[in-house]
């Protein structure tokens, strides 16, 4: 369950507000285009703006319109307490997997996030997906903790946040990783312009942000990575002013608003403020950019 | 009013539950020291951590219990329209002034940053202190946005993180805010360690991690620096130790949280987890080090 291509949606608001109606749609497209899972409340799901009762709702909502594809939902917060509400909030609404990443305000030692892990682990009946993204949460993990945590019962996968650019290097780094799991335990690739790279090297996932708007853009890369090496960089190359989009504008949320609210996906200012939208330059150059693309409208 | 010492108290917890009888000891303990101001949720007093019911009943114990002291609130969180509310709440509770960090968790902008400030200050009628952190929200001010947000009405002061350890490089930095901001705009050195050559450089105010529950100890250093540089300096020195493990245990909260549960000021395991108290080794060293320190118990 934990392989292939999890789609993570936005959850775009409208006047600070849960837009339900342009969340489930943005669900119905991803299941149309035949993502493996649907990750609701990633990062780029804004999970780390949103109160308990929002968080409730759109899990909820995730799962009542993903029909057979399985849903993970996000639950991270600064306080383990909350961490494990959110969790049990996610398998009431039917989450299928939970994300945590190590969400700080005080900087983590390696045992604060090691204890977190087991807290969710032995109060979860679901798997969870370990979340390591240093950018958002400041904690880098290291192998030996990789190791430490995966070891828990209940945990299914680990989000690793990119891979070296260069093939063998890519490989052995996830080699590396892959020799101190479980062999159960599944790799996944994040930070979307190297999944084409870590799928090569050999992850069994991709948490992608852009398929979370633009699937079948993502789809396209995933398929080719089965059969064809070089069919897969060349879809991904052929994103590359989408990548460099992302490098701009702090990763992907700003740029992915921006792409769902020119497609009509969400409405006008879908982010959580204090998240400012893309200026009126960058939104044209946004658009210029997706036209370029030939993707899905 | 934002000037000279702010103390900022821990807010223990005991079994994930506000301890409001250990919070309102520490208040008192400040009232009797004299400090000048009381920071309630700040860093160390685990704002991050804690709910909206639970930061409004902070609040208000610490004006209730803090006779004719002036309290601030920490009112930072991921959300422009969440931060509104503490703000509010805050008020309510008799607030004097309110402290306000750019909390993140997606990279922000200046653009961000300032619009949260104008957010604020046009919501709010009491003072507003900005809280350059970047240790905890990763953001990292600079000059000019310092003079921007400066410039909005209802900014009573800047916390800046500290001062560079040259006597004349500290002043020339600080001579370099000052020359920006509006003359009534105070500013206030953290970063414990660094606080004699701070206020020896020119800020006005020292907002404190030790004084939320070493008042004396910091009292001495704020007196010593308004007569006595040198004196100010071996009072700062006198308390290297306390420095080194704070460096060494990631800022301050966990070793004041060690040294409240060892004076008897909070109970065991006061901290909200994730954040895990220091070992039992690292609590005999704090215990050694206050020991060897002669300050108040």
């Amino acid at each position: 369950m934990f392989t292939g291509l999890s789609a993570f949606p936005l959850t775009p608001l409208h006047h600070d507000a849960l837009d339900e109606p342009a969340f489930i749609g943005l669900v119905e497209r991803l299941v149309a285009a035949g993502v493996d899972s649907i990750t609701a409340l990633g990062s780029t799901g804004s999970y780390a703006y949103l109160d308990r009762d929002e968080r409730a709702r759109v899990a909820r909502a995730a799962v009542a319109h993903a029909g057979d594809v399985p849903v993970f939902v996000g639950i991270g917060a600064t306080r383990t307490s909350q961490v494990l509400a959110h969790a049990e909030a996610a398998q009431e609404a039917g989450a299928a997997g939970l994300l945590l990443a190590p969400v700080s305000y005080q900087p983590l030692t390696e045992d604060d996030v090691f204890e977190l892990f087991r807290a969710v682990t032995s109060h979860s009946s679901v798997p969870v997906v370990v979340y390591d993204n240093p950018r958002t949460t400041r904690f880098t993990f290291t192998t030996e903790l990789y190791a430490r945590i995966a070891a828990l019962q209940g945990i299914a996968s680990i989000k690793v946040p990119g891979v070296p650019a260069d093939p063998e290097a890519a490989r052995a780094h996830v080699q590396q990783i892959r020799a101190v799991l479980p062999p159960e335990v599944t790799i996944g690739v994040s930070g979307d312009a190297h999944a084409a790279d870590g799928l090569l090297a050999g992850c069994d996932a991709w948490y992608s942000v852009i398929a979370g708007t633009l699937p079948e853009a993502a789809l396209r890369i995933v398929r080719a990575a089965q059969s064809s090496p070089a069919q897969a960089r060349a879809e991904s190359e052929r994103l590359a002013p989408l990548w460099d989009l992302f490098a701009r504008h702090g990763g992907g949320i700003r740029v992915m608003a921006a792409v769902a609210e020119q497609l009509g996906l969400a409405q006008e200012s879908s982010l959580p403020l204090p998240l400012l939208g893309l200026t009126e330059d960058h939104r044209a150059e946004v658009a210029r950019v997706i036209a370029g693309l030939d993707v899905e409208q």
